[in-house]
């Protein structure tokens, strides 16, 4: 933590996020100085492209596209580092830290697969990581966690944390569109990336879940270990049964502590539509956190986009200005070193579950699927076989809707492999945990 | 800041709120060691009566009514200050930062009338002072002002901060049930005090905003600066109207900039059913803040109760415990000294309104009313007269309903006046804003 009251840092990389971050700090220079006491400077910019024209204006200040202009330059006390992927993320990360530079960082990614290694090596050599932007966006959950929560042992954690899948969900049931189409829309308007896979497949989701578990259980978890299923197969369909019954389908990322052990989730699932995590829409985040003495606390806004992740990175800045981002971090290290909770077996989950089939429309179907689920000791507690117009059936094709009775994920995974053997079965096979 | 690893904390009340935070000190000492690095021990508990009975164990730890065993006691580095009202509070809060004690305190009353005083006492004894627990219970607000949001400028925050008064609302809509009757179950219940009368007038609310108002705008804004009305006249009739127009009436706290000048008002308002406010239900708060940077973000959660308060206490214990608090009260002196936003004037305030008069079921009174509020230049976009089998209606009287297109609140108090004149109005008059 530096004591001066200059306060000189770096920005590494200028795209969408980093030219955000250079407005907010170009126009509130005073309120910054206010808060803090000191005054922000940012001395050197690291672009991928110099000549690339940028919607922002630079002046005098050194832009460059070697990262060694920063590390090399002593009087830098730290990095916004606004980067996505792993290289040379991972690389210029690690060499600034070296370099006795603080960090602040939005990448989600780079703490997911590298943060282990670069929270050891920040707290060896005494520096600080910030994150607040890491993790949906201008939503404050980060601090929660480790400022407001720290009185509570946090008992779950429910959360949409991907905007583009909620964006999609929302629009399907909202137009009564198919996902392709919306898909194609959120492309067009750039709310969704050329590549959405690792949005909508829960990729990212899982990511940002297994380091707020980190932080709220002390519990490493990879994705492999975490029950993952993505959105790509939900068709209206299913949308529009969840809603007649009450619910709305969201891409939940879940945490939970049962009987001593941990269950990690991210698949589309069934919540209800009058709670606040099923009314939140588009493509907002929303995080509730249960803790032991304070109940349910919910945060939601805007998950991601320009503006709110560049305010998380400033408020970063400003936090690190005070001195408090140190201090935090400390106590983050020492947090990481508790004792984790054991995860629970992805096969030992129980939940209740939506179960949605496409089928040959001819006799004994029902029959048969009914049989699979009751010799692997699933309980139905409903059944419907609906058309509606707004499906384009294909001839001789009819969709199948069972709600389970409570019962594991290892007995459905069980039973979905037999049902997926019937010569009767078309097409995707839908399984939704239902949460109440 | 004390920098020894032990921290000795004293704390003064052990009423709901000081037993709860004792259950939560002692059975989390591990994990605030772990977070703080430090051990934190209560040393001393002060109590108004020795020998009353309490639901918690406190071992050996000496219990006194004497705060002069606090403040004499130079092994103590601070005090948690869980007493409601002004007196002795003020008194006790004095003379604890006078004797070099820093303060978490969970009283909203004392920060809303001596706040000032208090503040500026302790930035001169360089102490600090933690007040999370004064505002919304469990919900991080303080915190989220003070760092979250602090590359925003704030553009509004639209709240509801009372409990008591949400529960009403809430329980009145769902069960069909009178104010007099929901409030009587609420306090046999132990949800409402006794006296209700701050609750329910608004008082309690327009005290939270004013040092919401003042954290996040500069402004300081007392009671009479507010535009103010309760809950106290609402019928289930006001209710059910605002239903079938897709509207819930909230207790509404709203501090928002309009053309560089700050509205300040808490009224119950009618606000859209499929807003996360319109859905905020029972005790819960929640408060919704606008940033130019971030947009909205929304906190939701227990506003009081025992664990929820006593959590943000202990969140306070902690955060005091690595020496953030002391970083962060710092800068919030500091931003307090910035200069304020002017206030608007309660009369310019402008918005849409829903109107209700109780009026004699007789010919002319519509036009009566409706001249007088033509007269006020109050432009009228709806009115309805039902009869609805759930108002106990008194013969000869008909409830009169007016939805105004956007007007001011002097328009509509100089109408009102008028209004009050007339010889065929029957009882209460409701003025309710619409927020869109």
């Amino acid at each position: 933590m530096p004591q001066d009251s200059d306060l000189n840092i770096a920005l590494v990389g200028c795209g969408t996020v980093g030219t955000g971050v250079v407005r907010i700090l170009q126009s509130s220079m005073e309120s910054m100085g206010q808060r803090t006491g000191r005054t922000i400077h940012l001395r050197r910019v690291i672009v991928q492209n110099v000549g690339k024209p940028r919607n922002v204006e630079l002046g005098d200040i050194p832009v460059s596209s070697d990262i060694r202009t920063v590390i090399d330059d002593p009087d830098i006390h730290a990095a916004i580092h606004v980067v996505g992927g792993i290289s040379p993320a991972l690389k210029d990360v690690t060499r600034l830290l070296q370099a006795g530079k603080d960090v602040i960082t939005a990448n989600k990614a780079l703490l997911y697969e590298h943060g282990a290694e670069l929270f050891a090596l920040a707290g060896q050599l005494k520096r600080t990581i910030c994150f607040e932007a890491a993790i949906a966006g201008g939503i404050p959950i980060i601090s929660a966690v480790n400022t407001a929560l720290t009185a509570n042992r946090i008992v779950s954690i429910e959360a949409i944390l991907n905007g583009t899948s909620n964006f999609i969900l929302t629009r399907m049931l909202d137009r009564r569109e198919t996902y392709d189409a919306v898909l194609a829309e959120a492309q067009g308007r750039g709310y969704a990336e050329a590549d959405p896979a690792m949005d909508v497949d829960g990729t990212d989701a899982a990511q940002k879940l297994s380091i707020l578990t980190q932080l709220s259980f002390g519990t490493r978890v990879s994705l492999r270990d975490i029950v993952r299923q993505g959105i790509q197969q939900i068709e209206l369909l299913d949308l529009l049964v969840a809603a007649e019954l009450g619910y709305r389908v969201k891409l939940l990322a879940t945490s939970r502590l049962a009987n001593e052990r941990l269950e990690v989730s991210v698949q589309p699932t069934l919540v209800r539509a009058n709670r606040a995590i099923g009314m939140t829409s588009g493509a907002d985040n929303i995080v509730s956190i249960e803790g032991d003495a304070v109940g349910v606390i919910r945060l939601s806004g805007a998950g991601a986009g320009q503006m709110p992740t560049a305010s998380a990175v400033v408020a970063d800045v400003i936090d690190y200005a005070t001195g408090r981002a140190a201090i935090t971090f400390q106590s983050i290290l020492r947090v990481l070193k508790q004792k984790p909770i054991p995860l629970q077996p992805q096969e030992e989950l129980s939940r209740r579950y939506y179960l949605r089939y496409t089928v040959a429309d001819q006799p004994h179907v029902l029959a048969d699927i009914a049989d699979i689920l009751g010799r692997n000791e699933i309980s139905i507690s409903s059944v419907r076989q609906d058309e509606t117009d707004d499906v384009a059936d294909e001839s001789g094709v009819a969709r199948l809707v069972i709600m389970t009775h409570r019962t594991t994920e290892g007995r459905l995974r069980n039973a979905d492999s037999e049902i997926a053997a019937l010569s009767s079965i078309r097409g995707d096979r839908i399984r939704m945990p239902i949460a109440d």
